[in-house]
């Protein structure tokens, strides 16, 4: 077994205002995310499946030029390879899943 | 993209105080869990991954003969066929990551 204590996960910005912590398993990378109000999220594509999970906050996101606003309790399940963007209308908190493993995360660590 | 609102999502309780939402995407199963406090987790093993993230609470979680006390941003990674239990020693809300996905949660639904 393998506990973290996020508290002691060292902090990345790999996009500006989005602050982020990952934990890894073997075929699964969850990432815990403090977005600043207004930070901007480009649109991008990868080959991971994504589940984001908003625990606070309003996120204006578009994936494949559908767009919705998450609040609180809203999930997203966006497919692999789907171009997706966004902004945060307010902060948030969100907790994203991906499969299979963030590997450029990963090796930033 | 598929968008839930947990608030939408029908509530199980696959164990007495474990009241759970489930999402499933084509590999990931993530849960939502409020726990009774004192609710107590029978000894299992399971062939998925699971990530447990504390959202508040306290959690007494014993892996393979190996306890500890999860509290706000503890992260547990518990391997597959680990054997694991619990007991709730506050009411507690987590959310847990299954890798692959659930079929025995999803066929419930």
């Amino acid at each position: 077994m393998q506990i973290k204590n996020l508290a002691e996960v060292a902090e990345q910005e790999p996009i500006p205002g989005f602050h982020a912590k990952f934990v890894h398993s073997a075929n699964v990378t969850v990432s815990y995310w403090d977005v600043k109000a207004g930070a901007v999220l480009p649109e991008h594509a990868h080959p991971h499946e994504q589940i984001s999970n908003i625990l606070a906050g309003e996120f204006e996101l578009v994936v494949d030029g559908e767009s919705c606003v998450l609040t609180a309790n809203s999930v997203a399940v966006i497919p692999p390879e789907a171009k997706h963007s966004g902004r945060a209308l307010t902060a948030c908190r969100i907790i994203d899943v991906f499969y299979p493993v963030r590997e450029d995360y990963r090796e930033r660590e």
